[in-house]
């Protein structure tokens, strides 16, 4: 399963479903992807130990304002610097910045649900901050917000070639795990963490408790998608799948994030199937050789979607906050692995890991390590 | 001046600039075009006799909001019915959905501030309910509202070939009225009317309030479009504005309205006249024809832009609430001039006046009086 062995087309890795994700990938070449990144918040992310997506849990409620700010401008206006985990590691969203702005590739902020609002525009589809899934009663209005984002979806996927759909939400890889055991996918200990120690014991406790609050078996939700979200998902979930829904039965659809896309594949699969088949999750080589964690063991449960990785190698980086991606901090998030895979094929290959790299660094030393 | 004489391409009007704007028009042919439309809602347009977009004043902080669900949904959900006029005569709207749908045109809203939000995804800008003019206090964050729309549009015109923008927002000729004395062009008795009697001697007495209020004398805010936005202006002009800005030096922009494009093409005009080379105005055949208003002596005051009329005609039509529109009731409106345009450059030609119509009739058949 390491990086190094697996099939690549430029500096994509063809981790899973070879052929068809081969097929996918080609079908993206040289033309015109629309980024999409999917935001939301919720109390469950606020859990100490949970998240590292921010440098303490109040802080959360900023990281992902803050992570589209960088996005649509370069820098965050809602805090200063660039979100943090808690050892000072910058957020994934420098990565996809810099693969955004190398390739030209426009950006769309949607929100499914916040606390914050960030200061740059976005989509508002009518949601709200989520609840701590340990109430059983994590989002109050996800039919909504997916059916506006559906509607969203079907607008926007003629409005380019492709659309590559990323998310930023602190404790998604919790409440991605409810709602894959509540629709009876067998995720515990396979859920990726944006720690180097993913605390596995803390989100099953925790999916445990909103589960047994909403009065949900595993499984029991297997044909409710929207009641799993519902009892023990974020606001995030909705608003992801709602698009892919509207938009991938007309153009491919990358899904780019970790495990978290797990969560958003069963509940598309749950609802129209005929979609999948243009679909693929676009993650990072970090996600992929994460030991603590499964992508593929949970997808592979859920339908034959081919999984995607870019070879990011941060190992040689002149920077420590970038090195620390290879001893297995951050790994993925802001659709991080997408957005550089839609670079690379954009350029047709000519932006590479390297230069993709090199644009990382550069933007590292403007925004977190200035001289 | 009369529609019947002048030069046409497909069944567009050139109405001023006539090479320009044919050769504008020629660009758009077979091309993708993104309809986009601004909305926002202010106390002006509540006081009595100003505004006929809705059947009465209060009823207008919800007909922006219905206008745009009207658009991606084909029918309303914050109101039962459609946006009618105090008459009953229902909102162009229905011209400018029956034109996207019949040409397949995604559109996107964006909201400058609303008192009411779409039951259907908005843009978000932060800006807020514009306030009685009359203060001279009319927006009160104009300048962040057009510097996010500008960032909308920079991301925008990389998803089309081209943008066409229209606005919803009633009371807004009489903003539209505010900025141009503001700004030095005297727009006294050229302003247009959604009623067939154009209450301009109401409009002046507003505007002149709202200037005495801010203290601004005609002209003296020539070089300070924001503050005549704030001051007598409304939340959805630095939307609009800010659009162009961001979309114009990339792709061509059609600025969908009638004399309202005055106050937006004021501002742009102030802020950055290099755009303006890619920009045209596009309206309706009954703004050119309104007696009671000129949009070309509005526009001719501040640059050298082009105007292009769609050469609607309804008095054919089976029902008396679209021949209504050939007696001078509502006229334009939603950008309904601009996406007839644009459906027939979409289509090469094959989307006509009279195709066009047959659409409108099914669909107010559908929504305004069903059998």
């Amino acid at each position: 399963m390491h990086g190094r062995l697996m099939k690549k087309v430029y500096d994509a890795l063809l981790v899973h479903e070879q052929n068809k994700g081969e097929a996918f990938f080609r079908r993206l070449k040289r033309k015109r992807p629309l980024f999409v990144c999917t935001i939301g918040t919720a109390e469950t992310g606020k859990i100490p130990g949970i998240s590292a997506a921010g440098k303490y849990p109040e802080l959360t409620d900023y990281t992902p304002p803050a992570d589209v700010e960088l996005l649509l401008l370069g820098k965050c206006r809602c805090i200063s610097g660039v979100p943090v985990t808690p050892e000072g590691i910058p957020t994934p969203a420098l990565i996809t910045m810099s693969a955004l702005r190398l390739a030209k590739i426009p950006a769309l902020v949607v929100s499914g649900g916040l606390k914050i609002n960030p200061c740059v525009p976005f989509l508002d589809l009518g949601g709200k901050l989520g609840s701590d899934i340990r109430t059983g009663k994590a989002v109050d209005n996800a039919e909504e917000v997916m059916w506006r984002a559906r509607i969203a979806g079907e607008n926007l996927s003629q409005t380019a070639d492709y659309l590559v759909i990323g998310e930023s939400i602190p404790g998604g890889t919790t409440t991605a795990l409810g709602v894959l055991l509540a629709m009876g996918i067998d995720a515990r200990r396979k859920v990726s963490s944006s720690m180097p120690g993913n605390p596995h014991e803390l989100k099953i406790r925790t999916v445990e408790e909103g589960l047994r609050a909403s009065k949900v078996e595993f499984g029991a939700l297997a044909n409710d998608p929207l009641r799993a979200i519902s009892c023990v998902g974020d606001p995030m979930i909705p608003a992801f799948a709602g698009l892919v829904l509207g938009a991938a039965d007309k153009v491919p659809v990358l899904m780019a994030g970790g495990t978290q896309m797990g969560a958003v594949l069963a509940i598309i699969n749950a609802l129209n199937q005929d979609v999948l088949d243009n679909v693929a999750i676009g993650t990072t080589r970090w996600i992929i050789i994460d030991k603590s964690a499964d992508l593929k063991g949970i997808i592979t449960q859920i339908a034959d979607v081919p999984i995607l990785a870019a070879d990011l190698d941060f190992s040689r980086s002149r920077f420590k906050g970038l090195k620390a991606y290879e001893a297995g901090v951050v790994k993925e998030g802001v659709g991080a692995g997408g957005a550089a895979m839609a670079a690379m094929a954009k350029s047709g290959g000519s932006i590479t890991k390297d230069t993709l790299l090199r644009e990382i660094e550069r933007n590292y030393e403007r925004l977190v390590a200035p001289k």
